[in-house]
């Protein structure tokens, strides 16, 4: 027989028992029995977040180290749409997460309260599923379908909005959580129609890696293609989480510029999609095209995102013959340290140069990290979690959401400034739960991207006006200071030497360190 | 004839012409076009907020010194979304503004870029009006009708989308917008059914006055009425401008905790509501009523929100025979000061003791502000501004926005650490614009207010997790260094002395500065 319980507690032991061991919080007045439940139940670790935007960074991270939810703690309609900015990078990274918002009690909704807003509206913007649960008898079972709608490949977006009083009264029980299937082989069709693309296109055909397939395993089926046929492989633009380093297969992305992006692709005739999107310019530009590939291409696809990658580029190698090829390994190797001056250059050396073994990279490093792939190809062997959605401000959040998933390995965050400041509450967390992070702030106070956006837009000869809307100077932005201010120990350099010595400390540290770079 | 000018100057000029001429902006690359026409553009001021949470405070703030809207400028989906919750406060502080949200070009929208979202639907939720231009040709006239929207009594909410192509694009020269009309006078039958109301209720009788109706003059009529009925009077729980001070009404609000406001309705068998809603729980409690009044009681509107307050109490008066009664007005006076402790009683004594005259107080003082309202009443005149739709983080937004409306006037900040640590970007801003505003940061490390709910609530013995989920300790945030990390100067206090020195020294100085209390 069941002991008796409230919806909330059928809910955490539903949650617990599927497996959502750790819930990103910020909780309010009409959350208080789920908390008073996540006091009572052993199993679930509740990482409080000032701010909402962290909540749902952090779950993107977590879901990207350990393919499985967390949750989220969210305070009616404005909690959850302060989350919404990384829920929608979350959702660009093909990530899962159980959102939990709490809503006014049933009887209570239709006065209108101060707090009362359209959260299924605003739930449904972002999600792949929304649910409102209508008693307490209901939530254990809505709570158990959340972790399943998650769970479903490639990962889901699950919210399910728990009125107060569904949460206070006596529930069912915990509901079980039903096991997730495993992602969906691809069809022989695909197989063959991607590899008659390839026979086709020959050095001309291009495959584009995404999801899973930027995982060690799978990036060495399209290494041996490639040795096959001599078709090239590019990852996406931004990727959540590409398998990278010494031993590890190179891969360029598709990259941000639209005219570097058509010199890369220019010529290709057949489009191989494998869990990817065909690529599309970031942003339009005047009399440029939105296509990053010559319009005429014939593009198939291998594999859907929801799909089994890894499988797929198996099967189609053995199609092509290529299993039997050796694919092309990144040999050990890291740059030399230059002096000087914080240059681009500089700061990539010592990335590359001095990257921990077995690192997860968190990369919202904007303007100053175009030249980080290429210096750290060598490197141990590593993660990098990348910006997926556009929407800054995600690089802390995933920084403490992979930190909680990996709390045995060194999580470095590279951060530009002006994202930084969309989400530095994230650093209080990262010393309120120990977190092992070096946070790299690259300081240079202005948004730089969109100085040159300003020009690639055709706007001319900028005054002082548009020029103080993107910049981050007067007054300059003191990063110790803000890290200081929320229990992070901190530096700041503005020598290669001096950054060279910080992150090597830091590195050799546990828990949160952050290195302000003026560059 | 027009001289040739692209959307974004078609629409930068309609904005200004119609009295628009403050912009809040957090813009990106969809954005350029409209920022190279506000740097063009004389005579709109543009305000850079480092997250979008600060462009709808500030709006918010501006609207209501000066009863007409500032513009945003917001970056696709997630820029939006990250201003919802200001947003949401906005509406039900029953302000307007005018929000311009960057879109990807319109060709482009359906190659579904990483930044791509529904823009539509997020606005929506938040929004009266939502449009997305179709066309350059159109964009001067959208904003025309946006900023006559957002005019429209008591204010409104105008959301404007601008897909970058129609900003960059050859427009049609700036629109003329409609001048607004002025708020409708209620009819007389409304008077009539207030006047019998209260002649029935007497003593019993309570008079909720919102919006429009807690300024100075309408609350005199309210008086008036109050002397010669015994009726009661009351603002309500949140205001979004009460003007206060000696020589004014006292008025106390609809008390936010239940059982308190309770007592305070207790017996009344007549509500008159004028600008305002019927009182309702903030948040429903297990065995507690969600109306805050008597459920027998006959409610009637004698306003509402976008009616004329003023004129109606005038006419309820003199139906009365009230007109020439004396109002009861605050005489000048104020608290001593308490040496020690920085107790509730303590601070509230220092902020009345020493409140600047002619202030613009923004009140997000969560549980340390209880006493302000009553150490205030014989103060010189101010302005209060409450949080009012109970999403937190709006305090340091609304002090931004009222500091740029009136360069003029000393802003007190009066703000918790919890909520302040929501919008702490607002900082920034005030030093950039050298806004004139002292910050008071009730430091008490907690989510405090929720300690009390979860009892409330009937959470019974929370434990070790329940705790550190609504505390803010471990480690301290420290304020001194998060302000300094922005630009703001800034000082601790431990001893009621110690506040009111700071304070006092604050106040004479022109310019930011923020005074951590610890309590």
């Amino acid at each position: 027989m069941t002991k008796a319980m409230n919806g909330a507690e059928s809910l955490v032991r539903t949650l617990v028992a599927g497996d959502v061991t750790v819930s990103f919080t910020n909780p309010g007045t009409s959350e208080m029995h789920f908390v008073a439940a996540l006091d009572r139940v052993d199993g679930m670790r509740c990482v409080l977040c000032l701010h909402e935007t962290v909540t749902t960074g952090a779950s993107d991270g977590y879901w990207r180290m350990l393919n499985k939810p967390a949750s989220t703690l969210l305070h009616l309609g404005p909690g959850l749409a302060n989350s919404l900015a990384n829920l929608h990078n979350l959702k660009r990274a093909r990530s899962g997460v159980v959102n939990i918002v709490g809503e006014h009690a049933t009887y209570h909704r239709q006065y209108d309260a101060p707090l009362t807003s359209d959260i299924e509206g605003i739930a449904g913007t972002m999600s792949n599923w929304v649910k409102t649960s209508i008693s307490a008898k209901d939530v254990a079972a809505d709570g158990a379908e959340a972790v399943s709608v998650a769970m479903q490949a490639p990962g889901q977006i699950a919210t399910l909005i728990l009125p107060a009083d569904t949460a206070w009264t006596e529930g069912a029980g915990p509901a079980k959580v039903a096991a997730p299937a495993a992602p969906a082989k691809v069809a022989e069709d695909a197989v063959e129609a991607a590899a008659k693309a390839i026979e086709a296109g020959g050095g001309s055909a291009l495959i584009v890696l995404g999801t899973w397939a930027v995982r060690a395993k799978p990036m060495e089926h399209a290494s041996k293609i490639a040795a096959k046929t001599g078709a090239k492989f590019r990852a996406e633009g931004s990727n959540g989480r590409v398998e990278r380093g010494a031993g590890r297969v190179a891969i360029e992305r598709i990259p941000y510029p639209v005219d570097v992006a058509l010199a890369a692709t220019k010529g290709v005739t057949h489009l191989i999609l494998v869990g990817a999107k065909a690529p599309v310019a970031f942003f339009a530009y005047p009399n440029k095209p939105s296509l990053l590939y010559p319009p005429e291409a014939e593009v198939v696809t291998l594999a859907e995102p929801s799909e089994d990658a890894e499988d797929a580029l198996a099967r189609l190698a053995d199609r092509l013959g290529a299993s039997q090829e050796t694919p092309l390994l990144n040999a050990p190797g890291r740059p030399d340290l230059i002096r000087g001056d914080l240059s681009h250059e500089a700061i990539a050396a010592v990335v590359g140069h001095l990257l921990p073994e077995n690192a997860i990279v968190t990369d919202e490093s904007v303007t100053t990290g175009r030249n980080f792939f290429r210096d750290t190809h060598g490197a141990p062997p590593h993660d990098w979690l990348s910006l997926t959605g556009g929407a800054i401000g995600e690089g802390l959040p995933l920084a403490v959401g992979a930190a909680v998933a990996c709390p045995d390995r060194k999580v470095i965050a590279l951060q530009a400034d002006g994202s930084g400041m969309y989400s530095l509450q994230a650093l209080w967390t990262m010393a309120r739960e120990r977190l092992d992070v070096t946070v790299c702030i690259w300081a240079n106070r202005t948004y730089a991207i969109l100085k040159g956006e300003l020009a690639n837009v055709g706007a001319e000869n900028p005054g002082r006006k548009a020029h103080d809307m993107l910049s981050l100077g007067d007054p300059n932005l003191d990063w110790v200071k803000l890290a200081g201010g929320m229990g992070v120990e901190a530096t700041r350099v503005d020598t290669a030497e001096g950054f060279a010595d910080a992150f090597a400390a830091a590195n050799k540290r546990k828990g949160p360190f952050l290195i302000e770079v003026l560059n």
